[in-house]
């Protein structure tokens, strides 16, 4: 997932701490039934961290699901205390009062995926042996994850979702949800995503996975009780993703050929390029957050996506869904591409599903859908506004002569 | 380098061992003369191998020297046995009686890098102690790599070069032998290249360092005597180079979602997909023929490149050349974009240099170089063929008035 910190383009919009969500807390939300996995396997109890925005109204038909991304997690938004340097959650330019998820109006729930390493149970979990599961883990799914948040709903008494979103994996998250659960879903805002994985997706994220594997550390995930981890390894699997999520523009515009400590080039191996001292704080920043076993977990995850596993073909997957779609993808964004977004678009035109795609002109690449903080609000909040009141509005006589 | 074996595109061109320049030999030319470096370091004497095709005129007015790539070597084109087995040259394709570079007219050079490992002195070559340079080998850059091939042209009494050619990193030496000895260079044929490594290009390769830096193996360079070698950081820094010279058409049209050994998914975290296959075999292939430390070297060597090296702008570094240049780039190189071509030929254009810009409509990304050698054929030896004969005319009266 893109860092969300790096927001290089925010106009007028200024976000602070007086219009945010405030402070908010990490909750956990234990099952004891278990979940039954796409690959056969199941896990018998699972945990999700969450967190919530909002207030859930009367006839709880104001929930908005987030989804996050690669290395996201359930802290969207707000703050976990009063520390003035404390950084918000990764996505606090969307969430709040006034912000494209309006929390004066919607409840927003945002949880961990399952796999992950935030809160819900991975392969750092604890298995039944009381030990890390490491490896042991069963190999996970989107719509794994999309059956875990599932089990919340249900525990929330949720039965349907105003709209579910998300950029990226989360994208994915949003589309699998309408169609496991068309009944469920209302809109889907799928944003700089792709309904499969390219070939070059499966390469980038192969790459990384061959860097954990190649830190010996790593011990085939074997490396809880042993202090050295495979941080070298995660590290340079985070470089390799980092770099997809930017374009070669922001890469250039932000640093160029600039030096990073000297006015004239050394001509030694000590950094000479400001890119390549950001790249690799972007690596040692990761490990001190991520699990590289839920680094794994996640990009094969990612790997087997395609909505349309398990039916013949994409329109047959889609046909069942009864959602709203709206579809933003980014020109410059080279991880998901404006051609796969289409991949998605197209039949659900030609479905007659109700559709709207959005290509926006950006610059920053796939990191745009959280940088692009004006036009995602007017697009996103935009969009949901319009089906909110569309929702609120009495059913005409002739709609009551239909049903 | 792109992996010249990959032809994905031959139509009709169809080359056998029988057309090829047949059975060739390395060989090596020793100087005792310190290389002096870009750097302020130097080289107390260095060895280059190269090898040698075709005839050497009278006048020693035919010669093309071909600058290698990043993973290149001198071995061209041809064969070092009779092993009907054996692979030829990394660019058999376009050496040899007929072919885009004719051995029937042409006198054709190439020689290993400095700084590589593949005969020419680099940082596995003996350091005056008798042990291997390691790090203490000196920073090199494109221009260095040049002043080496000088001393060999030298050596050679070879004064003026008819051609230099190089896809890649090779085109970057093209150029800068024609910025550096602007009376020894007749045609720069700049292939597939870039006047400037970009901020991507950069991060490209830093990531593959990290990965190399991060192998335990690796022992800051030294690890020449023990038996482990960086082979798992050189492995994954390779699969990074190597996603970067294909395009995602041409990663989609070989592999797709294709899945390696099964019909169905496994759901395991053995390789799934044949392109996660492909990746592995890439890195594997590639540390049994290459030193991490040259990857190190030739990696910073890319980045270090800009032509307005030592000069206020490119400007000034060109208006000095007298080639005539042909540009060749390709649309789906993402690697060495058309925009990155276009910044040499617009100041060559501004300057009124003679340079022609050929933009080649190719799928295959920046590997197309070494795929379309049937449009290569025709646009290079095409040239190749004007400038000789234009060469060969008599000059006119009115030339010799002028002169």
């Amino acid at each position: 997932m893109p860092n969300g910190k790096s927001k290089s383009k925010k106009k007028e919009l200024v976000f602070t701490r007086e219009n945010s969500v405030g402070l908010v807390e990490r909750q956990f939300a234990h099952f004891d039934a278990p979940l039954k996995l796409r690959s056969g396997g199941r896990l018998d109890n699972f945990t999700l961290a969450y967190e919530t925005y909002g207030a859930l109204n009367e006839d709880k038909s104001n929930v908005i699901l987030i989804c996050h991304a690669l290395s996201g997690d359930s802290h969207v938004a707000g703050y976990y205390s009063d520390d003035p340097n404390e950084a918000p959650g990764w996505w606090d330019d969307a969430v709040g009062p006034g912000k494209m998820f309006d929390t004066n109006r919607y409840y927003v729930i945002c949880s961990n995926v399952i796999g992950g390493c935030r809160g819900s149970t991975g392969p750092s979990s604890p298995a039944p042996d009381g030990k890390p599961f490491g490896l042991r883990f069963p190999v996970i799914t989107i719509s794994d994850m999309v059956e875990a948040q599932r089990h919340l709903m249900d525990r929330f008494g949720i039965t349907k979702l105003f709209a579910i979103a998300g950029g990226s994996m989360g994208g994915m998250q949003a589309l699998q949800w309408a169609v496991n659960y068309p009944e469920r879903v209302e809109n889907v805002l799928f944003i700089a995503s792709t309904p499969l994985s390219s070939t070059q997706n499966i390469a980038f994220n192969e790459i990384g996975r061959q860097a954990i594997y190649a830190d010996p550390n790593w011990r085939r995930g074997d490396y809880y009780d042993h202090p050295e981890k495979p941080d070298a390894g995660l590290a340079v699997a985070r470089m390799i993703g980092h770099i997809t999520y930017m374009s070669e523009y922001s890469l250039e515009k932000k640093f160029g050929r600039r030096l990073q400590n000297n006015t004239e080039l050394a001509y030694t191996f000590d950094t000479e390029f400001a890119v390549e001292s950001y790249l690799q704080h972007q690596g040692v920043k990761f490990v001190e957050r991520f699990d590289a076993n839920s680094y794994l977990y996640i990009t094969k995850a990612l790997d087997y996506y395609d909505v349309s596993d398990g039916y013949s073909t994409i329109y047959d997957a889609l046909r069942k869904t009864n959602a709203n779609f709206l579809v933003v993808s980014f020109s410059s964004d080279w991880l998901y591409t404006d051609k796969q977004a289409r991949e998605l678009v197209d039949p659900l035109r030609r479905l007659k599903k109700n559709v709207e795609y959005q290509r926006v002109k950006a610059s920053f690449g796939h990191d745009s859908f959280l940088v692009e903080v004006e036009t995602m609000t007017e697009l996103v909040g935009g969009y949901l506004d319009r089906m909110w009141k569309r929702k609120q509005r009495p059913p005409k006589k002739n709609d009551d002569k239909k049903g």
